[in-house]
């Protein structure tokens, strides 16, 4: 099949990969997993997709925060708006969880799932990501994409776990990806069965179903895929817990982890970004038999 | 492709089915609909399998509850347990939710979900319908499977939305229906990310997660699959949201409703049934648009 990686540089890290797969896929082999048991989680911010200086997220909802003034300038008087708009990032977490979610609320809820659908691909089509100065469907790591349909094409399902909004995530994953909706698990709010206008819909509410992180990511494989996975990619210490279980069962495992290492081309960062630092999980890779990729020795191509 | 239906009688109901997707995959139809967004949503009990005298979910505690016994005889002096070993309903209904409860988390909880697959696999090996007077993997109906593999092949993704527990239907819906787990929805416990032996595993709880039964349906819809589905069978008023939420979309979409009103062949049932009454759902079908199936009328063959 020709070269099946081609962004990927020769390496432990891309021979890894080729091995597992290889030997889970040979029909008389020791290792053999059959088809329906080939499954493979991907973390999305920071694994799939660039995570610097912010998560996607945050930007969508800081550009839906200055949408949202416009159309009600009282807005912009209120404690938590303020200070995001602001850049104020000390007041807002002085202001702590309270401000977050009356923030999350008026950005991800109040109103029905696919109307919101239609927000973020209205916001996908047009913002561009300020750093890299593209839209946010370019700022996916091109020998990830390689990777997921090099997994599809042997046979896995790939699934995304990430602590990314559900409905966020789904708007794009199947055009960036090639991963349709059902196979994306993230955080999500609680949804309301209800009438609007006399027409059935699921209402997003303002409050919390799961923050899909550390432990909540194998959790909620176990509801959502109600299988151990046989392969799992991660970059911080949130995806710990996920490559953990998926290493924990029996057979052909793999669990690769993915460093930022690489500040010509993207970025270098691990122990010091708050937001979702790796520490644990790169101190531990050895003991946990997690394979190590870095971005700068092992990634031919970074961006698509 | 010949007759793709033989269990079904022609008539209305396998007209409806039949047009239905001739019409949504006809690529250059008015009514195409892409094969991702071919999504069909089976309720379980009383409509992919038998769920009278009780549902599977019931036998199976039941069985489980003796089993316990056995193990450990001073449990058969608590009350909810030596209410239901003396098949004393009335005692039972009495000691009311924090009963059930307790009979949930001594059956389904406190071991992992790995664990609880084994003995559910275990269980379906040797257990038979006491009225049936079969292995429960045949008190499936056969125009159902026939009718899952036809959409299936037609390019549709089929999902079990079900107020049964997930797990227990996930150790049988690959063999049975030809479902993987994860395409399986239902009641669940929540689950708790820990180390057994040093191994890592998903603890079954004993507190509920999800009861999947009336809104719950559309809106576990929501978080597991993110997509409004454009097909729909139930076969109780549990369903009936489901199947609204299935209709309210734009474009070609069938919900399809089972009435069980064969006592030769199986029983005659509906608004009776205290475990799962069909009353609303019957009686407003024609306002919402949804086809009624009658077993006695529309099935050749109810049993494989």
């Amino acid at each position: 099949m020709g070269n099946p990686l081609p962004s990927w540089n020769e390496g432990a890290a891309k021979s890894a990969i080729l091995d597992f797969v290889a030997r889970v896929t040979q029909d008389d082999g020791p290792d053999f997993v059959r088809p329906a048991e080939r499954i493979a989680v991907f973390d999305n911010d920071g694994t799939l997709w660039c995570e610097q200086p912010v998560q996607v997220q945050v930007f969508f909802l800081v550009d839906r925060v200055r949408q949202l003034v416009v159309e009600d300038p009282t807005l912009a008087q209120r404690p938590p708006f303020k200070a995001l708009l602001a850049h104020d990032l000390a007041t807002l977490h002085a202001l702590g969880k309270p401000a977050l979610m009356e923030l999350f609320a008026a950005t991800h809820a109040g109103m029905s799932v696919e109307a919101f659908e239609e927000i973020a691909r209205a916001w996908f089509a047009v913002a561009r990501h300020p750093k890299l100065a593209r839209p946010y469907t370019q700022v996916v790591y091109r020998p990830q994409v390689e990777l997921l349909e090099f997994l599809r094409n042997a046979g896995f399902k790939t699934f995304i776990v990430s602590g990314g909004g559900i409905d966020l995530m789904r708007a794009v994953a199947e055009d960036v990806y090639g991963i349709p909706p059902e196979q994306v698990i993230g955080s999500s709010a609680k949804l309301r069965f209800e009438l609007e206008g006399g027409r059935p819909v699921l209402m997003k509410l303002g409050e919390l179903n799961s923050f899909d992180d550390r432990d909540a990511k194998p959790q909620n494989i176990g509801l959502h895929i109600g299988r151990r996975p046989i392969f799992a990619f991660g970059n911080s210490d949130g995806d710990l817990a996920m490559m953990r279980y998926t290493l924990g069962g029996p057979g052909a495992r793999l669990a690769l982890l993915l460093h930022h290492d690489d500040a010509a081309r993207e970025v270098a960062y691990d122990r010091d970004f708050k937001l979702s630092p790796l520490k644990d999980a790169l101190d531990r890779a050895g003991e946990y038999g997690i394979t190590l990729v870095s971005m700068q020795r092992d990634w031919k191509t970074v961006f698509a």
